[in-house]
């Protein structure tokens, strides 16, 4: 069978019973019930797709896909597309902002080059692991971003890359990316998905001025006519104006519900890929964590249509992993508290009287 | 001089020059301008409160002050007041929420017996700093909660607790609270200063049912009524109303100011303290962090009224400094990334082209 089939044909329900037993504790610990709000949410959650009602913790990681986008022709990024491979090299030296913040938190981080336009495995950056499907996709106004070989074949990657990290004992992982042009790519998938107009989810990206905004929803909206036909599922959403970097996503999210690990989804355009891993498997969603309501065009907006509560909301938007390093730093703590904290009778300390 | 008058006297004014030069160097980091949000603004402040536009980190701690109310009588909690002194032990003997926070994060951890009804100092519980006002306020619907010379003496403890914290080489001190019936007191504080009903701030507290929020809401009104006459100065607010690790808290938001050490506000209490403080100095909030925004009644309101920012939203209302903890994280993350991130021209990564 193939890798996707597999993935999607593993992934079980909920465990309720692991859920209530992570309840039970709860209500057991020292302050008053409920008081710890969202992080109680979550902490039942994370039990409850763990199937685990001890909740127990092992690594956290990151995974970082980077690459290319065809689109980035049309002028659709304050930088230029030089920036990917610029930022590759930033990302493994370790002076990216999520390289910063995985060292910090002592998170593994993987950076994937999943089809930069400039190859660099011949001579290979020290820390990139190099699953390359193409040298950037192609410019969706014109054609498909990507047959449907390389969507699998990204998807594929996302499967591998988070059953590796998975048999490393990673019991959450954060996905984020680097892509020059890619908030225009997730934009036309969030405007498919949840059918919110392209000029209602656009925004700056690296800092487009209001004339570059208006030429990316131009550009988005003559690429969403073009597709108009093949915009059904989330395979064939992705082919049609995805990218390597967003499609590797939405596999790595569907294989963290298949194994049981919590997968931390970054800002907007991790929030695309979530989008179309939730259309490839209705009920995703409940296995994922949306870390931050980012600043990134309609991102709120986005996150309201598909009824997720964010765990942040900083006005970040700034990708790479950096909002799910920080959401994941946040549900550790939770559940770091949900191990270590007396409870009422351990402590003595009295119970209600009203 | 007095410690009080001293610690207003040498609140000097914040430091746009140390504010500009942490602009320069956050607008020469490897991400789009100002993509790290609320993050970038916080930096910035923190460098204007230090004074120090390289923004440099010390240690962080948290101030947590526990004290009862004579308030309790009147039934407006649905825990004992005995709990006080109980979880005075819990958080000295590690297992309360802050203790497993301040813990993890490696924060330093002090815990203050301001007026517990019980006095243990005699045995003194290992852990416990005890500068004790008295043994709880009074009955706030009877007569004054605090006299003048209370009121003094605990915003005093919090002025020494913070300098012995800054000796300390703090640079962020995070404040918290634990006493049974005070967030009847802090609705009475905040309803007094934000001119907000008591009905729409009062909240469940440790957790009351709706018939005991409508007693707490007529037993504030009850005493604002009392008092009408002496809730003009943050110092008579405190006295009528008040509570002494609520003026502990206020008395540590104001030398934090004069110290140049950013605190950061936990929840719906602190947040009456910090309110005071502001009374007794307007300006203040200038120098203070909101950590997050409470599910406890009308915290949200009262933030909003005040014109303030929360970090956080995560729906938590436990109080003891926890919601300071994880925000004092975030803002560490966030001065982490301003220092170790590469810069364009350290990493060669180019620059924008429109």
């Amino acid at each position: 069978m193939e890798l996707l089939e597999e993935t999607l044909g593993s992934i079980g329900p909920l465990d309720s019973a692991a859920e209530h037993a992570a309840a039970a504790r709860l209500d057991s610990l020292t302050k008053p019930p409920g008081s710890l709000g969202y992080l109680e949410q979550a902490i039942r959650r994370y039990a409850a797709i763990r199937g685990d009602g001890s909740a127990r913790v092992g690594r956290a990681a990151i995974a970082v896909y980077v690459a290319d986008h065809g689109v980035a022709d049309e002028g659709v990024s304050a930088f230029p597309q030089a920036v990917t491979v610029e930022m590759l090299r930033n990302l493994a030296g370790g002076g990216a902002a999520i390289s910063v913040l995985a060292r910090r938190l002592g998170y593994d981080l993987r950076v994937i080059d999943v089809g930069v336009k400039t190859d660099t495995s011949s001579a290979a950056i020290g820390g990139v692991t190099y699953r390359r499907i193409g040298a950037g996709t192609a410019n969706f106004v014109r054609g498909l971003a990507m047959n449907r070989e390389q969507v699998r074949c990204a998807l594929e990657v996302g499967i591998e890359v988070a059953r590796e990290l998975a048999r490393g004992r990673a019991t959450l992982i954060g996905i984020g990316e680097m892509g020059i042009a890619n908030s225009t790519a997730a934009t036309a998938i969030l405007s498919a998905i949840t059918e919110i107009a392209p000029s209602a989810l656009a925004g700056r990206g690296t800092g487009l001025d209001e004339a570059g905004v208006r030429r990316k929803v131009a550009i988005v909206e003559q690429a969403l006519e073009l597709h108009r036909g093949s915009l059904y599922t989330g395979e064939s959403i992705l082919g049609a104006v995805g990218g390597f970097e967003i499609a590797a996503m939405a596999g790595t999210c569907l294989a963290g519900a298949s194994l049981r690990v919590p997968v931390i989804v970054d800002g907007f355009i991790a929030t695309a890929a979530a989008a179309a891993a939730e259309r490839i498997r209705p009920g995703l969603f409940e296995y994922l964590f949306f870390s931050h309501r980012s600043a990134e065009g309609g991102h709120a907006l986005a996150l309201e249509h598909m009824g997720v509560r964010p765990i942040l909301d900083l006005d970040m938007r700034l990708g790479e992993g950096t909002g799910a390093a920080l959401a994941m730093n946040v549900l550790e703590a939770g559940l770091d508290l949900f191990h270590s904290m007396a409870t009422f009778s351990s402590a003595g300390v009295s119970g209600r009287v009203r």
